[in-house]
């Protein structure tokens, strides 16, 4: 109970500092502000995070669990892929206006990282066994900071792409890339 | 003249700031130290750089020009990779030491920005022309990302694997990839 009392009061405050980030920058948003938008005690926001750093890693390491992991034991990894880039398109003016600013680096590892679970469910349902695990470790990650990449430059060029076709260009890489002997 | 006069004192520059960073934080050198240890006036810094940041990108893009850029006309790019990741070897204290440095993402865009050149002349070379210019300009950044992306991962986690086998790995996705129908 308890736990899941406190994941829905981190979702509260994530909601209200994002609903603030639409029309503010990030450095001029309050703490205060936050709390006072999602009618709680300022207080409480140390109860879960020491500041707007930790809450936006927090947000990225949610929505993206959300978005790809799990979904990923039960959805083919390429339908995953084409929720992913929606779910961007949905929320391109948060990320645009995150991945802006020259002191947030943990979009960037975030994104690598739950890239790097998508290519590996990718590479094991191909069983592409041929290949050593340096080898797979090294194509998890080679593909890995190419997916994200990709998805960092559509975001900051402001997805001029429709999101289902980067969506149809990172399945088609990645599926030809599972032929690799 | 006046430009490989002007060229020269630059590398100077450089050179004195690199090697005043072997034993001191980034933070703590001055551009009066700099410029003492290069025995020239402090102001000529000013001629060319506005401060540390412009020195730094200056270096990562004069030093990338010419260990790729300078060589893609006249040596084949497998090569290049080998020399590249040499270069990087040889320099990784320093290179391990400024990609440490939160504020400083500018060499994280000169290395997108060479890794591509090279992979577009791979795909030149390769004569991949069932492609469209699309296609053709979405793979260049898709590898470059993943090509400079496994590169900084390398440097990062202090070279363990050494730079010949970093080279054969990445020659071999991009030769690999450039069989993309």
């Amino acid at each position: 109970m308890v736990s899941s009392n406190s994941l829905i009061t981190k979702k509260v405050i994530a909601y209200s500092f994002k609903s603030l980030l639409r029309n503010k920058e990030f450095q001029k948003i309050s703490i205060k502000e936050i709390m006072e938008q999602a009618d709680l005690r300022r207080q409480t926001f140390y109860d879960y995070f020491s500041d707007k750093y930790e809450l936006l890693t927090w947000i990225f390491n949610q929505e993206l669990t959300e978005t790809i992991d799990h979904f990923l034991s039960y959805e083919k990894w390429t339908d995953v892929v084409y929720r992913l880039l929606n779910y961007f398109y949905k929320n391109r003016l948060f990320y645009q206006k995150i991945t802006r600013l020259s002191d947030i680096d943990s979009f960037e590892t975030c994104l690598i990282n739950h890239s790097e679970i998508l290519i590996k469910t990718a590479l094991i349902d191909n069983q592409n066994s041929n290949l050593s695990e340096k080898q797979q470790n090294d194509n998890v990650l080679f593909f890995a900071y190419g997916f994200s990449g990709m998805i960092r430059n559509w975001l900051l060029t402001k997805c001029i792409s429709p999101p289902d076709e980067i969506a149809t260009y990172l399945v088609s890489v990645i599926n030809f890339t599972l032929l690799i002997p």
